[in-house]
């Protein structure tokens, strides 16, 4: 590793697992929606996300998800989902896609100090590593659950530092979500953004350290 | 007005303001881009804004609109405009349109108490109102850059409210954003979402009080 990053944090959705890998259960459900249900879903999680943040209103990310949904398919199928159904496709999230570098790259850096911090709940948060057969590659899980307080607030991050006992600059955040970089960037991470889809970068006056197609561009700390 | 309201408090941008007649300055200045340049711009204005605010890094909603441009032009035009080029476009937020009810509704509310309260800083709402016209139909024209919150933070409406003294149920407030209705809800005043769109309600479990097509629905409380 370089000579101040001692850690590699990971984010999870969109950064090691493929978020819009959901429209494949929602197209079952609703065939020929599959799609824009899937993304209006994957738009307004994140937006209720940040807005229960801004109101001072937290709920678990599981529950997010699940009023992301509800919105979803009023707006696409125009229906109701009962109790049931609405399981059936939040469970798309504890199985979603891994990136196909993932595995091999946790494989190559492995020995290194890795973390997952994550805006998931722990009830959505562990069966996905867990099936993704990821777990025993980080020495911690670790969900905003645990304060009650959104990425990418500075109490967040604080306690994902507090968790992990380093300096802010020996940690390397690494995230496909531009403002999940910056928040951490804003907070005094060293800051990774795996920018998968060639995208603008955010001028927040929070530009990323590193900015790589994928994520092997990690194994220049292993 | 019914028994409870005593007054009645409006955003501006997208509720008495089209927003997106900003295109119109980007078309000009882009031609044959106008309209996706504006809609950039305009997302990312809300986006920025929302960020900022979970970041706990107050600036300005005219840098932020600044900011918001720099990306979008970036992201659309593959340029960069210099500092004079970037005001003369920023201005057309200084005159955008207002809906064509707005003038008539005020006329017609005349007399009852009415405010402003936008995440607009001063630079950019006393000259859009003053403009329009409407300056002297409303009693305060709050901007959250007095506290330095954005909407929907708790602090920004009860900012809001100390400056009106009164109520929180005594106050409509009146929004055509769905994710600030939310947030005076969540405050606690009465709300009156004005769906110009046809959108699909949000699952904030934040329902709105009153929702109308424009704004000539509030003239039930004339």
């Amino acid at each position: 590793m370089s000579s101040t990053v001692k850690a590699l944090v990971f984010d999870v959705y969109g950064t090691m697992f493929d978020v819009l890998s959901i429209s494949e259960a929602c197209e079952e459900k609703f065939p020929g929606k599959g799609e824009e249900v899937g993304k209006t879903w994957h738009s307004k999680q994140m937006e209720y996300l940040f807005l229960h943040q801004l109101m001072g209103k937290y709920i678990p990310f599981s529950e997010v998800t699940k009023e992301a949904l509800r919105f979803s398919v009023k707006e696409h199928a125009e229906e109701e989902l009962d109790a049931a159904e609405e399981q059936g496709l939040f469970e798309a999230f504890l199985r979603l896609a891994p990136y196909p570098e993932v595995a091999d790259m946790l494989g190559q850096l492995k020995g290194k100090e890795l973390s997952v911090f994550s805006n998931g709940s722990h009830n959505m948060l562990d069966p996905l590593v867990e099936n993704a057969g990821y777990t025993s590659f980080f020495s911690g899980i670790i969900s905003v659950d645990e304060i009650k307080q959104f990425k990418p607030s500075l109490y967040s991050y604080q306690y994902l530092l507090n968790k992990i006992g380093l300096k802010h600059e020996e940690v390397l955040f690494v995230s496909s979500n531009n403002w999940d970089v910056a928040g951490a960037k804003n907070f005094g991470f060293q800051t990774a953004w795996i920018n998968r889809k060639k995208q603008t970068v955010d001028e927040l006056g929070l530009d990323p350290d590193f900015i790589f197609d994928d994520l092997t561009g990690l194994l220049k700390w292993k």
